[in-house]
């Protein structure tokens, strides 16, 4: 088993991290990360273990999110920010009440991926971008502004739901860049190198 | 990185082993290995390292194949013996007459993928029973008579293909028993626990 690195200083980083079953299953046939499913998909990550205390160290050491709109409005943009990060909305309708007003530290970004992406790496610094969503993730990878895919790979077939890869389908070649397994779940880190699709 | 554990002696296991895209493609759209992106999933294992080798180990210490008929038909039954093991093909259709007349060590077995894994491990004694073909492998998890499977999982994102799981589709609880991982591909052995669907 590989450590976590340390954060290499002054490289910002934009990392899509998903939860995976080992048959490519990242939520249920309704696309609700919830239920006995979602469940079975997540476990991994409530477990005190050194592992989980590993990546929530390294989510809580990102300086900004760029978050698909479904899934920012279905976890109601976090309450107002990612664990006191700025959150990128990209979506060409304007926000919700809720976003527009309540939420200073979310802004919703109309030209498109790259420019969210922009804005969240300025926002970052030198620390990584989260992006949440599949969805997302598949336009970051086409407009060539997604660095990284971290996957927890849990050992479970479930047989239906929404499948990453369904979403993600890019010809795209990719580099391990790390490997932790523990018995919960084999946690994956790929670097993007080259998309030919 | 694990290493390979001694073959426990006097447990014989039954392992469908696969190469798979991180997208979880197996084969062509046309559901063949060779072409541009067989050569990919394939390629790790034309590679001279220490993994490779002991991967070659692992298999040729196997005793007997249980091969699906396509793939056994596909390959020529790999000349009428698996590296000088027998291979058990079920199959409700008689055998070709190459398989027929030609090839002794080949075996047609038509009541049932359970009759051919247990002809298979009568063969193999206290060594592996080596599963091909990924719609034999769902037929005996269905059965449940397969006990592990090996995933050499390769860092490219096809696009396309045939799925290793929309043929294995049972719900079940596997356990990550090794994982081996290497810059060509993360190589993952799980046992089958309980099968729910």
């Amino acid at each position: 088993m590989r450590s976590l690195p340390d954060q290499e200083a002054e490289v910002s980083r934009s990392v899509l991290d998903m939860s995976m079953s080992l048959d490519g299953y990242i939520a249920d046939p309704d696309d609700f990360l919830g239920g006995e499913d979602g469940e079975r998909l997540h476990k991994w990550a409530s477990q005190a273990s050194e592992t989980t205390k590993a990546f929530e160290e390294e989510w809580k050491a990102a300086g900004a999110v760029v978050s698909g709109r479904r899934t920012a409005e279905l976890m109601d943009h976090w309450g107002g920010s990612h664990g006191g990060l700025p959150i990128f909305v990209p979506s060409h309708r304007p926000p919700g009440p809720a976003a527009r007003w309540g939420y200073p530290l979310v802004t919703y970004v109309n030209d498109g991926i790259e420019s969210a992406m922009r804005q969240a790496k300025a926002a970052a610094g030198d620390r990584d971008v989260q992006v949440r969503g599949a969805y997302t993730g598949q336009r970051a990878i086409e407009a060539g502004v997604l660095d990284e895919v971290q996957l927890h790979v849990v050992p479970v077939l479930l047989g239906r739901g929404r499948r990453l890869f369904d979403v993600l389908s890019a010809e795209t070649e990719l580099e391990t860049i790390r490997v932790i397994d523990t018995p919960e779940a084999t946690h994956l880190r790929y670097r993007i190198s080259t998309t030919a699709g």
